[in-house]
């Protein structure tokens, strides 16, 4: 058996116990993992000083080290999130339908663990703790998989947190993947023993993943998202909504790439929108239309970069005849992730919402909403741009699956 | 661009009037559907009979032969079961969730269709029009791929569906793969214009397409089924449940592979229930004890058989000791199917519900009721044997996906 099966398998037997623990037993994990967390905490940022040394010595971008580093703030905020999951509804067991059947069948559908999951991720060593505390909740065995640079860090939570459950729980609920080889990875994604794997990353993971896995994959994160402005719009608020969505953050996957103009309120709107985008440095790359209206500053744009998520100060602008226009441009660019119009035309917000084809469809507000914690959720394991299971922030309950539970009293067919 | 991308590219083109279009407009052109096949039923008979004659040619097995065979009475079933689909309830634009946040976002999460699925099938020719039909109703463009054998048969009864539908909607919404070759199979479950792929047949199709897709797909189907007859369950009732899971009709994915027998019941209950499935000529491949009771018509048993799906009159049977021997069994052979218990045992019965990780979990009824028209979905597309997305059953709403809506009035972050 390979090192991946012999995880695979042990999370398979780890992961009875778990299934059916009531909730108090695993809030009482979860409240362990909390404390020793809290408690260790000298440990783990001795073992994050030697990643960030290593990542130091490699040269990594000071944002990216950025992303790396845990500091007492850091941790403190890893604890609460956990203290803050444990009070979140538990909800397997809970009861989607039931029918009793002409035959006097009783069918019901509970929702159940999914098994086991496998995490596939990237830098921050604060998605050990967080991947590993929402599949306890939801009662599911995890295999976590980070990043080489995040290996010692990773590696020192997971020990904390199996020594933690170890009293109530097969510690092997959850197991930490220790060898960061590229062959290693791509065993996981083909390991029989996995039920669904969830990568979070960039979109080179993601393609890797979809690519070569067998196992049944949640695709998470990569954004291309767009604002339309209406010629209806408030010029106000068409402002603040786009420099919201471009500027907050450019680095998440729910900020702007991409902003569409109806030609008729362009001529107003666009030199405001860019006094505004000017305090943050954001390059414009526009079609000719924004250029004559805006002048030498504009790049031009290229199809390639209608089609990229930039993550960064940079936006691509198009002036365009109508909203066919804009439900075509999206339909060609767009990644499937959160999409807004600017308007105060009802007509127009209503063929926007329906004949957009993305997980998130915003009217009049900012696509930084899409998020598990801006919806409500309390929390969120990453956000899903496949039409599968589950589409768009994805809280507790995408982690779960279902039964039928069919009962008699000897009916046959 | 290749053969299924313009396919694909066409489906997403007309997808698009079809997944706004309102329930009247879908169940009209089900009507039109329904009418023309009923109608044209001698070009599709004529098409079906150049199939037959083929398989008879290359002496396919007469049980096949008969899968494949279209007749009055056939074509009436599949008009039947589209004015039956009329009638159900259309998932799409129902509302699962929607609340207020304290920002005064609104957020609804209604359900939506999927976009473009593509289907692969075996040899029935039912599934045509079957497939079709469900994705239209459901708002979702079809891309149809059967087997080669019913290839005549397929081709006809789509064109005459395209052609149903021509004025109401894009005939691209249903599209044929009029190519059976297999770099066109392998092709399209790469297509990245397919949003879902569902493949309906053999272990082998599944498995390939689970090997080679990139496109998330629904795994349907295999399953080997197991019953438990506790010590505490009426014998009558036992012989009747295992009969029928095993006799009724040995070839569905639903019908019962493995007995297992609580070794304090195994004296009574292994002759009487040998009595009734003597009657059927099933084989019985039992372990050493079962060899005990009944004797030397008992083919000794392998660890392969209990990892087998028959789909004949063949049943594996084995003594075991207790639940905790029935859990383990079904957890390593299991295809995650259906499973049942006969028992009389409350805490057995829990037990069972609980810890036996299948999509469908009987207690003293038969497996043959996983179906959706036994669920009461009304239709079914397959049986998912995965835990994303769709688990069990599949009806309308599994083919279905989700939006968030969010309108606001301004709101930044």
């Amino acid at each position: 058996m390979n090192y991946t099966d012999t995880l695979g398998s042990s999370a398979q037997r780890a992961k009875r116990s778990l299934a059916t623990a009531d909730t108090q037993k695993k809030n009482k994990a979860l409240e362990l993992i909390a404390q020793a967390i809290d408690s260790r905490r000298a440990e783990i940022l001795a073992a994050n000083a030697k990643d960030i040394e290593a990542a130091r010595a490699n040269n990594m971008r000071a944002s990216l080290v950025d992303r790396l580093m845990l500091n007492d703030a850091r941790i403190d905020d890893i604890v609460k999130s956990i203290y803050e999951l444990i009070k979140l509804e538990d909800p397997i067991g809970k009861i989607d339908s039931g029918t009793i059947r002409p035959n006097g069948l009783h069918i019901t559908k509970v929702r159940v663990p999914i098994g086991v999951i496998a995490m596939i991720y990237e830098a921050r060593p604060n998605v050990t703790p967080d991947a590993a505390t929402l599949c306890l909740k939801t009662g599911n065995a995890v295999i976590l998989k980070g990043g080489k640079e995040a290996y010692n860090s990773n590696k020192c939570i997971s020990d904390i947190m199996r020594d933690a459950v170890k009293d109530i729980f097969d510690p092997d609920i959850i197991q930490f993947v220790d060898d960061t080889s590229r062959e290693t990875t791509a065993a996981l994604m083909k390991c029989r023993y996995v039920d669904v794997l969830i990568p979070r990353g960039g979109a080179g993971l993601i393609r890797a993943v979809v690519e070569n896995a067998t196992v049944p994959v949640i695709e998470t994160g990569s954004g291309n998202c767009h604002i339309y402005i209406d010629s209806s719009a408030d010029i106000d608020m068409a402002v603040d909504l786009t420099d919201n969505g471009k500027t907050q953050r450019p680095s998440v996957c729910n900020a702007l790439e991409t902003l569409l103009v109806h030609k008729d309120i362009a001529e107003a709107f666009l030199p405001r929108v860019k006094a505004r985008l000017d305090e943050h440095n954001v390059e414009i790359r526009g079609d000719e239309r924004t250029a004559q209206i805006l002048g030498d500053c504009v790049v031009p744009v290229t199809d390639e970069d209608y089609a990229t998520e930039f993550g960064d100060y940079i936006i691509a602008v198009k002036v365009v005849e109508s909203l066919d226009e804009v439900i075509e441009h999206i339909a060609k660019y767009s990644t499937g992730h959160s999409e807004c119009i600017v308007t105060n035309d009802l007509n127009n917000a209503a063929r926007f919402r329906a004949e957009v084809d993305s997980a998130c469809v915003y009217v009049n507000a900012s696509t930084r909403f899409t998020d598990g914690g801006m919806f409500g959720f309390g929390a969120e394991i990453g956000i899903s741009t496949q039409k599968l299971h589950a589409r768009g922030p994805m809280g507790l309950y995408e982690l779960t699956s279902n039964k039928y539970l069919i009962d008699g009293n000897g009916q046959i067919r």
